[in-house]
């Protein structure tokens, strides 16, 4: 199949993935080795829209691939430098009950920056983390083309699951060892023994900090000790720092 | 003072200062806190932007100020939202000099990354580093607005020196304790014991890694131990979490 106009229904269809009202369902993958990543994950990829001559590399997606011309990868691509490759995938959509047998959970309080957001799935990956809750309603979307770029394949690899109510949280995990992360904490991280209790580390916004809400809900608290003059670190390094101390 | 118009030759001077080849001697502070962090680590404010009616919190600048509007406010700015003053400041240059008393120092190898190098900045800042080394011909410029943003006030509290030749890196730096950042190392971050001398520590750009020259000079090697499947970790992530562990 090829399609080279970009008044094409189908391109203007996928243009609208760009914006998070329409990712109900589908979202955009950009690039070769994010598609590819995606593909071996498991992801049920709807079609790609390959730049025609290179479409060989791409034999994996078989039937689903849409030969076309760098006009169109312009239009769809969210990228100042279009990728040779856009395809648009199936959402994995997870629940609370996919955390039931988790031992270390992370939870994002109300995190907006995707860029942020990205990494923070990534290095959750990478120290194991058997899932991650972003937690209140301005919860930024995993499925926005830039957090998808910064997690680097990490998206689906483990369960990301959305809550906006106190009392669902409460609920589901009141048994673990809940620690909230706080600059003010009088705990240093370095001196946090392990315990033997699945473990909830919770962040809170770069802006606005962990709600008392939240900071109630914990049963320790915790911060980075910072020798130097700085007012605090950026959310994703926080983030790294704690995971590789905690759930290593 | 006031400018109105965005046609006006200072205005047109300032938004130069948005592309590298003229940042020789100045650069760009966007936003209140910005400008405000500059000012209080010394940096030299040669005029700042000012939005009509907004000109009340910034009189430490005195007769600094230029009294404009938002057409030339979003001229001038690198950012979609332009922020009510944008200010000119003069570089603080550093050589290898800056670092004869260094203890902790931290090496990135041609980091193009803008925001990588700006929040590496601000953990060096946190966890004490003595100066950073921005090795190699393509490193990133720190005073690109980007970098100044990620960095969030912290581009100016440490010496950061450009070095280009080897010879200046093993003239100055023999003496200290080498440690590369490998993925493939031997031993585990965690198990490097410290050691008494000053340190160097090595990490190489997230596409290319360490060069061979540099692994090389390094007298150890260590790696960040992942349990996950995960290709890597970003780069800024992977320097927190070697600094909290060494320089802490």
């Amino acid at each position: 199949m090829e399609i080279t106009s970009v008044n094409n229904e189908l391109v203007k269809e996928t243009v609208k993935l760009q914006q998070k009202k329409y990712r109900t369902e589908k979202f955009l993958l950009e690039g070769e080795k994010c598609v590819k990543e995606a593909y071996d994950a498991g992801i049920e990829i709807v079609y790609a829209f390959v730049l025609k001559g290179k479409s060989e590399k791409y034999s994996y997606l078989g039937n689903k691939i849409i030969l076309t011309t760098e006009p169109v990868l312009k239009k769809i691509s969210t990228t100042d430098t279009p990728p040779e490759i856009t395809a648009v995938g199936v959402k994995k959509d997870f629940t609370v009950k996919d955390l039931s047998n988790a031992k270390k959970v992370v939870l994002l309080e109300n995190i907006k920056d995707l860029g942020n957001l990205g990494t923070i799935l990534r290095t959750a990956s990478a120290f194991n983390s058997d899932g991650i809750i972003l937690y209140g309603k301005e919860c930024a979307d995993i499925y926005n083309p830039k957090c998808v770029r910064a997690s680097v394949g990490n998206l689906w690899k483990i369960p990301v699951v959305y809550i906006d109510k106190f009392e669902d949280l409460q609920k589901n995990f009141s048994s673990f060892e809940r620690i909230a992360t706080l600059p003010l904490a009088k705990t240093n991280l370095s001196d946090l023994k392990k315990g033997v209790k699945p473990q909830l580390v919770m962040f809170g916004s770069e802006a606005d900090g962990l709600s008392g809400e939240l900071v109630n809900f914990s049963a320790k608290q915790v911060k980075i000790e910072m020798p130097g003059n700085v007012e605090s670190l950026n959310l994703s390094v926080s983030t790294a720092i704690v995971l590789y101390k905690l759930f290593l």
